[in-house]
């Protein structure tokens, strides 16, 4: 191993979101099964990260599922028992060994370090990694 | 802040980037400006997550791009000083405070714990932190 495998990578938590959503078991599994919109709370010190944003941007959002389970390899799809298990790396499910959320959003408004999106399926609370731009093969047809 | 808040959040490496590419400077800045095929070599440990991945599929990888610079807020575009300054998380550049690459990639071949993938600009030696489907939106035209 070299010395920067033996360094842990450490996140900095850049904001959190506030969203109407409180309960993981109920809260939609996809942003298009009835997720409502949340505001993105920023800390004060990337303020001028955030500058050239504007409303109508479509952006990943990057979140850290701080209620997931981190040893788990294998689930059920959606959690249906029925369904048989897969391997995480095949599924969106939030249990998995880095459980970071990948979101695309739209930014609905924008005031100071409060960034409002459309559909957003994290829960009240949950860190924000990062935003980026969608680009290229991301936003064209498939 | 709670508790949760004064504890840092620390990601495990699953694996490591194999490819032709070693410096940044020369790096292609997205995939489809000529990055190579690579290899993702993961850690045997999780080697379960991998199980029901298929030659064919389309994912989103997420690494960690240690070489990045974690203070930066502002950016020009591509690194080009005639374009103005940019907030970087308008922007797909590597330094910003949580350096995490976002790489749609396609799976070309799997060997055990070796996945192969179309056109990827991650450098050689890049810890790998997930991979999850494209999927609902993200597969779909915009």
């Amino acid at each position: 191993m070299s010395d920067r495998d033996a360094m842990p990578y450490t996140l900095k938590v850049i904001g959190k979101v506030e969203s109407p959503l409180t309960d993981r078991s109920s809260a939609p599994r996809q942003p298009d099964e009835g997720a409502p919109p949340a505001w993105l709370v920023f800390e004060p010190d990337v303020l001028e990260g955030l500058s050239t944003l504007r409303v109508g941007d479509k952006v990943f959002l990057l979140t850290w599922l701080d209620r997931a389970r981190r040893e788990v390899l294998r689930v059920h799809p959606r959690g249906d028992r029925s369904r048989p298990e897969e391997g995480v790396f095949n599924t969106r499910s939030p249990d998995r060994p880095n459980p970071i959320g990948l979101h695309r959003v739209e930014i609905t408004a924008i005031e100071g370090l409060r960034v409002r999106v459309g559909h957003l399926e994290a829960l009240n609370g949950t860190p924000i990694l990062d935003i980026k731009p969608v680009l290229g093969e991301d936003a064209r047809c498939r």
